[in-house]
C-alpha cells in the first residue's frame, strides 16, 4: 500500500476512488485518533488487505470499499475474451467476500456492481460500467446518511447536550455517519449543542473515532467514562440520546449495537430522555422473528484487561491493566428493546420501532 | 521507606503495625495488581508521605493508618515532660491530618486514640495507650467488616452470579472489605458462586485491586467492561449485586458510591436482581438532609483519557487512548436513590434504606 500523509484541511470521504490511478483511497483508521493517513490501495490485493486488517471498518465503508474493489478489479483486467473476464471477476468477488467473511454489506455491494455489468457487452463497456455502479453504491451510502441527517436534525434544538455511544459517524459510511448525521445538518442549520461522547469501553470508539470526528467538525463535545452517563442523565444534563446500530429487526424493532447501548437506554427511560437510533436501509434485517435469535459476538477478552494509546514518548502501546491472573468475558453488542427506543431515524422519516413492519415496502424490503 | 518484597504466600493486613521497629506496614496500593510489596514507614513524616501519595487509600484503611501514626509519633517520643509531650502530639496529628485534608476518618481515628491516651499520666504511660487504642481502632474496623460478612453471607447461594462495582474489599479496610465481606464469609461456609468485577472506569479499581483480591482469595471470578453488566442482567446471568459507599445518609437512605454505581442499580431494579450496599458505621453521615447536597467531586479529565498500565516490556506507564485535541468531562461519584436499594448491610444487620434511621442509635448514632 502506499501512504498519502495528509492533514484534515479539505473534505476526504471514508472510501473513495482515483480512477487515474485505479486506487482505492481509505482513511486508515487504525492509525486514528493520533495519526491521520490516507491509504491509496492500488491492486485488488491490497484492497482487501485493507478490508482485512480493519484500515477501514463500519458497515457502509466496507460495503463500498468492496465496491471499489471489484471496480479496480474489473479495470486492472488485460484482454477482450468476455469468457476470461467473467473468471476473473469471480476470483475478485471471492478474494474481497473472504476478507470479512461474517459481513453482508461487501456482497449486497458487490453484487449491485456484478448486476450492473450484466448489462454491458464487451470487457470495455463492464470496465465502465463496474466503476459507474461503484460509484452510484457510495453515494446512495452518502444520500442515504444525508437523508438521516434531514429527518434527525429536527429532533436537534439550541442548547440541547446529546449523548452518543460507539461511533456510527462517518468513519463508519462513506461520509456523514448515521448517529452524527443529524448533528452535522443541525450544525449546518447554526444550531449549537454539545456532545458528550461515552468512551466506550473496550474499545474506545467513542473516545478515538467519534470525539476525533467531532473535533474535525468542530462541534463541542466531551468524552465521558461510560459510568458516568447516568448520573448525567439523573442530574438533567442530558437532552437527547442517538446512536447507532448494527442489525435492527424490521419485524420486532428490537436494536442490537455495541455493548452499553442497553443499559442507556434504560436509564434514558427512567429519566424521560428520547432515544434514538439511526439506521440506514442495510442495517434493517427484516428475516429474523426475534432479538434472542441474534448472536452475540464475544470477542477476546483482552480487549478489557488492556488498553491501546500513546505513551508520553509517542509510541502506539497496549498496556496491561487488569489483574495478571484474572480473565475477562467481553460480549461485543447487546440488544434493546422497542419498548425502550423512542423513535428510529432512516433515510425515509422516523419510525416507532413497531412501524417499522407496516412501513417495510418503503423502508426498502 | 522502607520496602519488604512479599508475595501474599501468609495473610496481610491492608496496615499493621510493627512495634518492635515501631513502623506502620502498608500494602503498596499504586503497585497493584502488577506487584505485591509491603511498605514499612519508620517515621511519622513517612506514615503521612504514605497517606498523602495513595500508597493507602480507602476510609477504614486510612483512618488506621492515622491511628497507627499518632502511635508511632508518641512513641518515638524521647523524654518525660508531659508538656512538651503533648506539644509533640499535637503536631504529630496535625501533619497526619493534612495528608488527606478532606477525608474524615483519620481525624475520627485520632480523635479516638488522643481520647485513650488522656486516661494515662506519665509520657510512658500514654505511650502504650496510644498503641493500644490504635489496636484498637483497627481490630474494631475487622471486626465490624466480619459482622458485615456474618450478615451477608446469607444472601450468597450457591452457584450465584454476583456482580460488584469499584473496590469495597479488604484494600480499602484493615482487612476484610465491606461488599467483598460476605463474599469471603460464604467462601468460608463452603458456598461456590462467580463474581463478575466491573472494570470501573475511569481509574479501573475493578479490574486492578477487587479482581487481584479475589485472585488472592481463590475466588472464581471475571472482569467486564461497565458496559456489559446491563446486558448480563438481560440475560439472567446477574443474581446478586453488593457494592461498597463512599456517604450513606442516614437520614433518607442514599448512596453515594463510585461513579456507574447508579446506573447499575437502575438496570438490576429493571431485572428484578437484588442489589445491595455494604458500610461499616463510619461510613453513615447522619447529618446531611438531602442526597443532592452531595458535593460530587469532579476528578481531572486525564484520568477519562488514557490508561495505566504495564507495557509488553513490563513498564508502567499512561497512554493516551483519546483523540488528543478532545478533553473529558470526569464526575467521581453517583448517588443512587433508596427505592433502588434493596438492603443496607451494616455490622449489626441488614436494613431497608428508610430503616437506617429508625435504628440509628443501634448503628452507632
Amino acid at each position: 500500500m502506499n501512504v498519502i500523509v495528509d492533514r484534515r484541511s479539505r473534505h476526504y470521504r471514508t472510501v473513495a476512488f482515483d480512477a487515474a490511478q485505479n486506487a482505492v483511497l481509505l482513511i486508515d483508521q487504525r492509525l486514528l485518533p493520533h495519526h491521520f493517513e490516507v491509504i491509496a490501495t492500488r491492486s485488488v490485493e491490497d484492497t482487501a488487505m485493507a478490508i482485512r486488517e480493519m484500515v477501514v471498518r463500519g458497515a457502509g465503508a466496507i460495503g463500498a470499499t468492496a465496491a471499489y474493489g471489484l471496480a479496480q478489479g474489473a479495470r486492472a483486467f488485460r484482454g477482450a475474451d468476455p469468457g476470461r473476464f467473467k473468471r476473473h471477476i469471480k476470483a475478485v468477488f471471492q478474494m474481497l467476500k473472504a476478507a470479512r467473511p461474517t459481513a453482508v454489506d461487501p456482497v449486497n455491494a458487490m453484487n449491485a456492481v456484478c448486476a450492473a455489468m450484466n448489462s454491458g457487452e464487451t470487457v470495455e463497456e463492464q470496465q465502465a460500467l463496474a466503476l459507474a455502479a461503484a460509484e452510484e453504491f457510495a453515494n446512495d451510502d452518502v444520500e442515504h446518511c444525508e437523508a438521516i441527517g434531514k429527518h434527525g436534525a429536527k429532533l436537534i434544538r439550541n442548547g440541547m447536550n446529546i449523548l452518543t455511544h460507539c461511533n456510527a459517524g462517518w468513519l463508519a459510511f462513506v461520509d456523514i455517519g448515521t448517529a452524527t448525521a443529524p448533528m452535522y445538518a443541525a450544525q449546518a442549520k447554526g444550531r449549537r449543542f454539545h456532545v458528550f461522547c461515552d468512551e466506550t469501553r473496550p474499545r474506545s470508539q467513542g473516545a478515538t473515532l467519534t470525539a476525533w470526528e467531532l473535533a474535525q467538525q468542530g462541534i463541542s463535545h466531551e468524552i465521558i467514562a461510560d459510568n458516568a452517563a447516568g448520573h448525567l442523565m439523573q442530574r438533567g444534563r442530558i437532552d437527547l440520546v442517538i446512536v447507532g446500530s448494527d442489525r435492527t429487526l424490521g419485524r420486532t424493532g428490537e436494536v442490537t449495537n455495541k455493548i452499553g447501548t442497553y443499559t442507556k437506554a434504560v436509564v434514558a427511560r427512567r429519566h424521560g430522555v428520547p432515544f434514538y437510533v439511526a439506521v440506514p436501509f442495510s442495517t434493517i434485517d427484516w428475516n429474523l422473528k426475534s432479538g434472542s435469535d441474534i448472536p452475540i459476538e464475544e470477542r477476546d477478552g483482552r480487549e478489557v484487561l488492556g488498553a491501546w494509546g500513546l505513551t508520553a514518548r509517542g509510541r502506539r502501546e497496549f498496556v496491561r491493566v487488569a489483574n495478571p491472573t484474572s480473565q475477562a468475558y467481553n460480549p461485543g453488542f447487546d440488544v434493546t428493546p422497542p419498548e425502550l427506543v423512542t423513535g428510529i431515524i432512516t433515510p425515509e422519516g422516523i419510525f416507532k420501532p413497531k412501524e417499522l413492519w407496516a412501513n417495510r415496502r418503503k423502508l426498502g424490503y
